[in-house]
This record gives structure tokens, sequence and C-alpha cells, in this order.
């Protein structure tokens, strides 16, 4: 009998996954493609725990952890690292060898999306304002730019993009697409990041859904901030650190522009950090992914995983890939 | 030559339609239907002002004006009011014979229906309660239901109801819609008003986009707010008395549902009305169609109906009518 073992971080995830050890989901004893019988092992274990004493086939990680803890790894039998985040950022630099590193394709799409669009609404209908005068019993009616009719620049068409992009398609906006190379897709025309400079003062709304690479970090700066039209809204729901804090903080602090970011660097933002006090500025604390669903969609995946294991496949979503090559 | 005498409410709107009066934008001038030539003679006039002189053909109201001001217009000789709003709710029983009543259809659905999304959104994903945590600089990251996999209800089918459902759909909600009567559309089965009991405790958000009449007053109810599911969202932008406060306060007080409204019985709601202060509770002061691009909304409808006077139409968009049936 072929054991495969696989650890999660928490004891929630654990029951969840119970059926699984138990055989009565996937299985349990079935053979695999090399006819051996395998039994699953879940185990409760994180990179803040004592080194295992056995090779762990499957490791998910907590959704919340840096790329920073992944060399302590170098402790421990690990061969395939599940994340429950879809951002990479720092895991090639950090992965320990004989790791293959697979994101979390499928689970925060959508709840990232749908945070995009919350901040838009929020920040183009004036709810910033309203909720911070409810306390008060504040009934005070004034004019904001509204949604409709605005034009919209989404930077990036991935996963993330392309959800804020059908998310906000029925408002009536006029959207145009930017990624690293112009190309069409059947939604039309994609446009080069060299064409930033030409499309930044043409929109009301800029979307940062890029993932955060040597590339794109601090992309968003001061010439960036500078080129975009007057009162326009920058919206980031990717990492913080694509955006100069410094240089955002001016230009909103200028009232040249308006901003609604979901990350910021550092995170958290210090309490005295002058971006929190700005109007026109909207922070959430990187709620991207936390709705309370999210396990509804992490657990397929991780199901997903272990079934590839049993039957010798290689796992779905490597990014970072330090396992010996064959 | 035939005068058509327009009356607006607003120096902007005069400004704004003034080419019409010159002559430059409809063919000032020109014959109507019998062969007369008519010009156009715009002129600044509201209920608030002494009687006019000369009869008012097309009378343009304030965006925000209660229909309980309708009866000063029996002083002076009006034919057509165009409103600028979508309800309304008391016309019929505050307009004077004589008068026809048109309201705004396609001015304000699309910004009412994005109101409903903002609402939504940032009661599912926490956008209130960060937007109060933001001045004191606290980073605090929490978990809110999200949208994402939600059933949705929407009371109500008619333009701005229809405007709600078009900009959920794409955001992997499962819809159920309710009117009057039982009846299908090219987007599935409306069920009857009459099926809300078995509806109600199914849905993890409710909204309410019915007009203001007779049957739909206080329509939401202590009944209705009691079959909701535990912790569901009621949301409100159409008129504050489809909705009993004294209930919605009573459960929302009790922690049973969640409330996000742009309307509420009585408005302004009174600074120390309970309601401003309960947790989950959001509340806009009737926001759903001040947006700046309005007026890019409202000035082509004018143009419209003064138009169709000019060629001896009949107005578009006539709601009440106490003209004398010829």
């Amino acid at each position: 009998m072929r054991t495969i073992t696989v650890a999660v971080p928490d004891e929630a995830m654990l029951h969840r996954l119970a059926p699984i050890e138990r055989g009565t989901e996937i299985g349990g004893g079935s053979k695999n493609g090399t006819g051996t019988p395998t039994e699953i092992a879940l185990v409760l274990w994180t990179t803040e725990d004592a080194p295992l004493d056995r090779p762990i086939d499957l490791l998910v990680l907590p959704y919340s952890v840096s790329a920073t803890a992944l060399p302590k790894l170098a402790d421990s039998q690990v061969f395939v690292v599940q994340s429950q985040a879809l951002g990479y950022d720092g895991v090639a630099e950090h992965l320990p060898a004989g790791i293959a590193y697979c994101n979390a394709v499928g689970v925060h799409e959508g709840a990232t999306a749908e945070l995009a669009l919350a901040l838009i609404l929020s920040s183009q209908r004036g709810l910033d304002v309203a909720a911070r005068a409810q306390p008060a019993g504040l009934w005070k009616r004034d004019w904001y730019p509204g949604l409709l009719g605005s034009s919209v620049l989404i930077v990036g068409v991935g996963g993330v993009g392309s959800a804020i992009e059908t998310r906000l398609a029925p408002f009536d906006v006029a959207i145009t697409r930017v990624a690293r190379s112009a190309r069409s897709d059947d939604h039309g025309l994609i446009h080069a990041i060299t064409d930033l400079p030409a499309l930044l003062p043409l929109a009301d709304i800029v979307i940062i859904a890029v993932p955060l690479t040597g590339e794109t970090t601090k992309m968003v700066d001061q010439t960036f901030l500078g080129k975009m039209k007057p009162r326009a809204l920058l919206v980031n729901v990717s990492r913080g650190a694509i955006v100069d804090t410094d240089a955002l903080t001016e230009r909103a602090g200028a009232g040249a522009i308006r901003v609604a970011v979901d990350v910021v660097e550092p995170e958290p933002l210090p309490a005295d950090h002058p971006l929190w006090m700005l109007p026109g500025v909207i922070i959430t604390p990187h709620l991207g992914g936390n709705i309370s669903s999210m396990s509804s969609r992490v657990d397929p995946l991780v199901r997903q995983q272990i079934a590839r294991l049993r039957s010798g496949l290689s796992p779905l979503n490597i990014v970072v890939d330090r396992r010996t090559q064959p």
C-alpha cells in the first residue's frame, strides 16, 4: 500500500477533507496508474510546526502566508505546495529545491473582481462619504460622477482582469484593455502596455489587475499617475507594490486623482500614514479574497490535486517548479 | 407663426436647451403637420413663481419636487408636464385637470441600478465598515459574505428591476424575479407576487424595485421581513414608503436581517432615528439618480417632447392624463 500524505494548515480544512482519508470520496485504496493501491493520510501541519518525520506529497499553505516563509520547507521533505492565493510574487526567490509550487487558479478571481466593482461603485457614487455621515444621522444629498458612461481602462487581462471586464460590461461603460503585448481576442483589441501613455489621459477609471513581477513593481509611479485625467479614479486590487505609495499619496493629496485600493505597500498601512485621511481615497484592508464561500472553491482544487497525485499525474497550476527535471 | 412655450426650472437647463430657441437644433420656424410655422419660446419658470401670463405648452419640473406642489399649476395654463423623475406616486391625486403628466423614462434606470449594485456590494463586502475604520487608520481584515454564489430575489421587473438584473447577471448569482403576475420573458420565468412567502426564505439578497402605489405601500412589513432568511440583505432603491420603517428597524435591530437602502420613510430620516446607528445597516440619502451625467439624458428627452409637440404628436411617457379627452 502506497500512502499519499497531504498536509493542511487548519482544523477546518482537515475536517472538510476528511472524507477523502476515509475513502468515501474518491475511492480510497483504489489503484493508481502503476497498479499500486494508495491511501490518503491527512495531517495538520504548517511551516510553524516542527519538521514532519515523513515526506509530504502535497502541502496546502495557509491562505495568508508570505513567500518569505517558504525557505523553512527545506527542513522537511515536501514535493508539491498548493497555495490558497493567486499571486505568487517572491516564490521563485524563496522556494527550496525539489518542490513544485501551485497557485490557486479559479478560487479568487470572482471575489477579487467583485471587490473591484465594490470599490469603483463606492467611489463613483459616494458610498464612503455616506458611510461616514451615517453615525451622525446626516442626510446630505450630493452629486457624484457615477459609473454610467465612464471610460474604463483595465490594465491586465488575466483571470482577475477578465472577471472585472465581464462584471463591468453591463454598466454602459467604454472598456479599454491593456496587456504586455497587443493582440485581439473575441472581445476585441487588447492594447500593448506601451500604449499606456496615450490611453491614460482618456480614462475616467484605471484598474490595476496585473500580477506583481519585477516589471510591474512601481509601474504606477509619478509619471503614470501624472498622465491620468484630472479627478480620474485609480483602482488597485492586485498587489500594493505595483503602485508607488509616495507618488499616490502626493497626487491624491493634491486632489489630482481619486483612489480606491484594496492593496497598498506596505501592509498593514501604518495608522498614521497620510493616505488614510485624504478625501477621495478609499482603502480596504486586502479583502479581495475574503468571502465566506472561499473554502467552497479551495476544497475542490485540493481534492483535484490529490486525485491527480494518486493517478500519477502532475499537479495543475504549477507556477514555480524546482523539482529535479527528469 | 405659432409659438410653443417651454418652461424649464433652472438657468443651466435654459442654457443647454437654448439652441432650440435659436432654431439651430431642430429647424426653427419649420412647419408642423398642419402647415403652420412654429417657433419655440423657452422661459424660466417653476410653481414657486407667479403664474405666467401665457399658456405653457410644456413645463419641465425641477428634479426634486413633490407631487403636492402640482395643485399650484391650476393657477396657470399648462398643457403638458415633463417630470425629471421616474416615480410618480401622488401625481394622480394632485394633478389639476387639463394636464398630461410625463415621467422621465430612460433617465434614471441605469443610475438607480448601479446604486443598487453599489449598496449590495458595499454590504456584502464590508465597505461601509472599512469606510468608517479609515479615518482611524485601522487595518482590520475580516470575512464577509460576498456576492458570488448568492441567491438574489428582485421584486419588480420594470425599467429599474431589469437594469439591476442585467448588471447582476455576470456576478455568478442565482436571480429570481417577481412581478405582479406570473409570466415568462426571454430571461425565463417571472414569479407572481403571491409566490413571495415561498421565495423570501430562499434569498440571500432581496431587492425592492417596484413603484410606490396603493398596493405596494408598506408591502415590506413585519410579515415580509419575518420570512427573510436570517442575516439576508434587504435593498430598497425605489420609494421609502414601500417599507414599514418601524418593522425594518425592529428586524435590523434584532440582527435578523441586514439592510441597504437609498430611500426611507420619512425623508430625510430624522438624525436621531435608531436605524442610522444599527450595525449591518447602510443608508444613502436618496442618491439613486444623482449622477453628474443626468442632464445628458434629461435634455434629449425634453428635446424629443418639444419636437413631438411641434409636429402635433402626443408627448411620450404620459403616466397621468387629465386632458379633456377629444
